[in-house]
């Protein structure tokens, strides 16, 4: 059930960097096809190519061949060899020239930071004649609107945060006119603790409706083990406003079908959610973790502005320290009544009003006869509230370890919900 | 000892999977990359297509048409959405037939585990006429060795683990021969600590000494701000003994110049050379980490029996914390004495022979007059040996607080060798 563009613009990526060729992961091939599918520009092709100059440009060759437009990352910074430029500019058989805006925005920034401008850097000035400029707000290389062969190239750095910036405001907005069918709009509801077959079948008589109504809006899951399923609703009207009511509209028809499995929109991490609910009830977290080592705290901390809610952690690896420091009282460690007095230690030694606990077993092996993946999990506070929670999670070490922090988080967020 | 190639191979890689296509990340390419460089294969291109039976042959004519070698992964799976199978023998011009060996070998594996064998289940064992089966002992597809116009296609399931196995098992040792005769070999060592530039400046004079020696061994460097930077040494013999015994002499004098630097060889982290500093002496650890809010943790039970020598973290992200729980005298945190006190409070409360501690500032502000970056480590254990650092991160929050979580790994290692 997906909706096809009056005329699908077919879109793909070209990464490049030598980097990628030698260990490098490319993150920003992925999140750049997640964004084309939710503004349902199909992307059926990526690859990688070497900071070469006939390298890239036979890549471009090929992707052009297939593709109605191609977004390039990479090979835009200042040294001799960032040739993305030259290769563009060879396919467009044109050659390259100064831009004075773009130098007179470099010649700022190095003013404005105190640092000298080298010949080096004026190589980012350097536009393929004809090539219109993508405006870079937080880095130096400016991104490139080119036409080949009737077609465009969009040239984005590979800087992570600079190229998420251009691509959102100026090349997704420009692929969606070139599709010329209205305005799209998508909305992705995060969803944690339901599995995609089990989501799908709370949904089904939903489906049905939206199929009489001519499949549109349209839905689509990406699931995710440790970060939750992920329900993307794709609405197109006539008008921008349009297609946003029709999101809205369907925002809440979800949201009444899968109630707290919701914990929220977009790139809203569990971490956020469960900040969210301290920071809206006013309440300070102290945490105790042994299986996840530390990974929860380490969550929890990288939500801006933890520092207001967020008192600390102590990571009980030691079972000792659960009994010595955490109050546990000695005895197995992988058990209900342990997690529930690790949450209270947690609350009583990091002086929090909510306390959070895992105690469990990340395997190879067993503990307390107790299987691999078994991991409990206590949120309890304010006063004598408490939740609890049994799980038996699948997979190796680092499995067990990345799912049962992500649990734990989705448990503190429906713990303050329910506040 | 690992093999590279005596002359230069072209091996692409073709990542296969409509997931990829919507925004799971690709680490399987960034990881066959790395290892090939490391046999000497040159990888200029990654292509990634999703699950179709006519892109998937198109890609991979793409690929054969650039180069000597493909290695395709993904696609392999038992639903009829895994068609590598069906695209491959399409290129090949032949049928796909049942293999009885690999059927067989599917039949013992659902007996084994008490599962059912479904007719989907026996997609696997269909195999294009002609085809070699790589052997998996992880999982349950098969890979497969192709020849597609006289050309070898290695067709890899998706799952990194079973990926790796048949990487490392068939297809490098598979593609070494083809490159012919001669023995080559590679070692990696592991350094942190010192810029790529600075190791390159202290390894001016060896390296002048290589020259004249016709350039065998040569070497390699790959930085990583995190990991520090990789130097890799490859080494060209009659006999692998001859390989083998060239690398061992430069890599004992490549330690000479590097002295402390180098934490270990080939794919070692930090925490892998912390952990055996710990085990070399008998000591357990106690950790006391605010700005890495967790992290340091998280990497240390990532070592396989952490619990031998791991007591614990605790993670005193509030001051207040620090205080109560660690003993610091009350005032500024971010400083020297405070690390030290966090330290000696992590010894007492965890009950440790070693505390390792970090304090500091991961911004975006300043704190205490610090600026973001600032990050003071010590490392106190056994009895009255100290080890202290301050650090100036560069970068982001982000960025500064996975740094300085290698930096305290490092200073940890440090102190450890000097014991």
């Amino acid at each position: 059930m997906r909706w096809i563009a009056a005329r699908a613009v077919r879109c793909e990526i070209v990464a490049i960097g030598s980097e990628l060729l030698l260990g490098a992961v490319d993150t920003n091939s992925a999140w750049l096809s997640e964004h084309l599918a939710a503004i349902g520009v199909d992307c059926h092709h990526h690859s990688t190519v070497g900071d070469n100059t006939g390298r890239i440009a036979g890549a471009l060759e090929v992707a052009l061949s297939r593709s109605d437009a191609v977004i390039t990352t990479g090979g835009l910074g200042p040294t001799q060899d960032d040739v993305t430029r030259e290769a563009i500019a060879l396919l467009m058989g044109v050659p390259l020239e100064k831009d004075p805006l773009v130098e007179e925005a470099l010649r700022a920034r190095h003013l404005a930071r105190g640092t000298e401008m080298t010949p080096n850097n004026l190589r980012q000035a350097e536009v393929p004649r004809g090539a219109q400029i993508i405006p870079q707000t937080l880095g130096s290389a400016p991104g490139l609107h080119c036409l080949v062969a009737g077609k465009p190239v969009y040239a984005l750095p590979g800087v992570p945060r600079e190229m998420k910036e251009m691509a959102s405001q100026t090349v997704f907005p420009d692929l969606v006119r070139q599709a010329g069918s209205g305005a799209i709009a998508s909305r992705t509801l995060r969803t944690f603790g339901v599995s995609e077959s089990a989501l799908a079948a709370r949904l089904s008589d939903y489906y049905d409706r939206l199929g009489q109504e001519g499949s549109n809006p349209t839905l689509a899951f990406l699931a995710s083990a440790a970060e939750g399923v992920k329900v993307r609703i794709t609405a197109k009207a006539a008008s921008a406003a349009g297609a946003e009511s029709l999101l809205e509209e369907h925002e809440q028809a979800l949201r009444s079908l899968l109630g707290e499995a919701v914990f929220g929109l977009g790139d809203v991490g569990l971490e956020d959610a469960a900040a969210a609910g301290l920071c809206a009830h006013g309440l300070s977290l102290g945490l105790a973790e042994s299986v996840t080592g530390g990974l929860v705290s380490s969550r929890l901390v990288s939500v801006p502005g933890a520092s207001g809610w967020y008192r600390g952690a102590v990571v009980s690896y030691d079972s000792a320290v659960k009994y010595s420091l955490l109050g546990v009282a000695e005895g197995p460690v992988v058990t209900e009544r342990a997690a529930v007095e690790m949450a209270q230690g947690a609350i009583k030694v990091l002086g929090s009003q909510v306390g959070l606990s895992l105690t469990g077993v990340a395997g190879p092996g067993g503990q307390e006869g107790m299987a691999p993946g078994t991991v409990f999990l206590a949120v309890v506070g304010p006063g004598d509230k408490e939740s609890l929670r049994k799980l038996s999670l699948p997979g190796n070490r680092e499995t067990i370890r990345e799912l049962a922090a992500s649990w734990a988080l989705w448990s503190l967020h429906c713990h303050l919900l329910d506040l």
